[in-house]
């Protein structure tokens, strides 16, 4: 049995994987915060989990953690997870003791790329498009992870779009995350709430002019991410997922409307298709917890079971 | 001996490479208009060629031809070369009856990556960003060119970073090529004269406030180019070159300012070192004539030579 964990800013979803890839349990439960909380979280929801789809630890395959952090991939090891309150941690040297099993650490986003692309097991190359809080995108190729030099593939999130846009959290202008980002929307949205983006689409229904502007931000930020992967790394989908897929066909139609109205002038941009090359997540969908299960251990090199890229062929 | 021919708007660039990859000969000549001329100018080019560095066509091993234009992976068969007024053209087998040797054919700027990254054969990831008359990247991964799903992998020059910029000859707006390609910069600067590039530095540096502009945006487009392809692909090193680059110095000192100055709010962009990670090639290094006698013909396959990948190590 391989167990996937996506330890999120608040709660940590746990998936257990069989032999043949199907998803045989899932459990959630609340993130802790600092690095004893972190590991505890995590031994507590994967005996929760073995509780639940009737596993005993010792059957344990493999234990894999996404994480919202850097994560350095040679050791292992995580840093700067400031919104778990980590600095660093090597979880796999702390949990050890407690589950005798390989445990394998990728961040969060490139982990919920590689659970996306099990789910699709025809597309060579693909990415992920996070947006939650922050935005940010994993890609795939050959059933991998993308990593890069220096582990930013993907950080489009990061990539300024408009010289005259809003600061960034990073200190930037105009990224992408300003305006596509539920945290940036919602502080430029400035109102109380549970679900600021959501307020911003119904606001933005009631005729709000300032919610139109940031609901327009929303889908143009997206489509601006959808441009940059197919025209950098090229892949042939961009699978849409996080927080933010709570609005579920409303975000859909907003993104493929806005993609479709820049393309109108560009027969360059036509011949993208990019409208038909997105796909957003049903909300809720475990894919980060999926994908952290199918991270293979020591050394962290990720693959899709065998099963499924058989389908490639 | 390996041939490689850059065949370009106005000149062809051929060189010859023996069996260690060095560079045994060179020679340039003027490209001919239409399909008919393009082969005659690449079978013209070869046999000067071969005058020039003493071998015979017999001891070609294979040709090599990057071109500006789509080429199609599969066949070879290169479409849309509307600079060469080449609608669609398979050069192999319009040549072989003369040439009797291996023909690739790829992309010119996907050549040339493949040819910096053979310079560079301690990188085990670089991107080539030619700034000419557009704008486009090649990366090169491995010792391969990444193509992407449909070949759109390093356009760069065709994503917007700016909403309210100039219209780019793609139909979009504020495209990195409105700010840093050789044609947008002299349509937008609008006086005659036979650089104008050069001409809008030099008028820049006399005070000219529209050419200081002009040169600020083609820093400022260049280094756009260079964060998006560290933030999508995160390649190690971008190598710059193209037509452009005949600004030597003075460009390189702006790209490098420019970037220095983008990051100076971003302590996530100072992390990326930017402006540790960008070359300049010297002007008229046949990067690309070198790159397209690398390219492995048939399957369009693309490798750097044993010799070099061994450095990797």
């Amino acid at each position: 049995m391989r167990v996937g964990l996506d330890v999120g800013g608040t709660k940590t979803d746990a998936v257990a994987v069989d032999g043949s890839g199907e998803i045989v349990g899932r459990v959630r439960r609340p993130t802790g915060w600092g690095p004893d909380a972190v590991v505890q979280g995590i031994i507590e929801t994967t005996f929760a989990l073995a509780d639940e789809a009737g596993f005993s630890i010792s059957d344990i395959a493999s234990v894999g953690v996404g994480i919202p952090g850097m994560v350095d991939s040679a050791s292992g090891r995580v840093l700067h997870a400031v919104n778990l309150g980590v600095e660093s941690l090597d979880i796999a040297e702390r949990a050890r003791p407690v589950i005798d099993a390989p445990f394998a650490v990728e961040n969060d986003v490139k982990a919920a790329a590689l659970g996306a692309a099990s789910l699709r097991p025809g597309d060579a190359s693909m990415a992920y498009l996070n947006l939650g809080t922050g935005v940010a995108a994993g890609v795939i190729t050959d059933g991998r992870i993308w990593r890069g030099m220096h582990g930013s593939a993907g950080e489009v999130g990061h990539i300024s779009v408009d010289p005259h846009g809003r600061v960034c959290g990073c200190g930037q202008r105009g990224c992408v995350e300003t305006l596509c980002g539920g945290g940036a929307l919602a502080r430029a949205w400035g109102r109380p709430g549970e679900l600021p983006v959501l307020d911003i689409f119904d606001a933005a229904e009631a005729g709000d002019p300032v919610a139109a502007g940031l609901r327009a931000d929303l889908a143009r930020g997206a489509a601006a991410a959808v441009r940059i992967l197919v025209l950098s790394v090229d892949v042939e989908t961009v699978v849409i997922g996080g927080g933010l897929t709570a609005l579920g066909a409303r975000l859909e139609a907003d993104i493929v409307q806005t993609l479709r109205a820049d393309a109108e002038n560009s027969a360059f941009m036509r011949s993208l298709r990019l409208d038909e090359r997105i796909e957003l997540l049903p909300t809720g969908s475990p894919v980060a917890a999926l994908g952290a299960a199918l991270l293979v251990a020591a050394p962290v090199e990720c693959t899709i079971p065998v099963k499924e890229t058989a389908a490639h062929g």
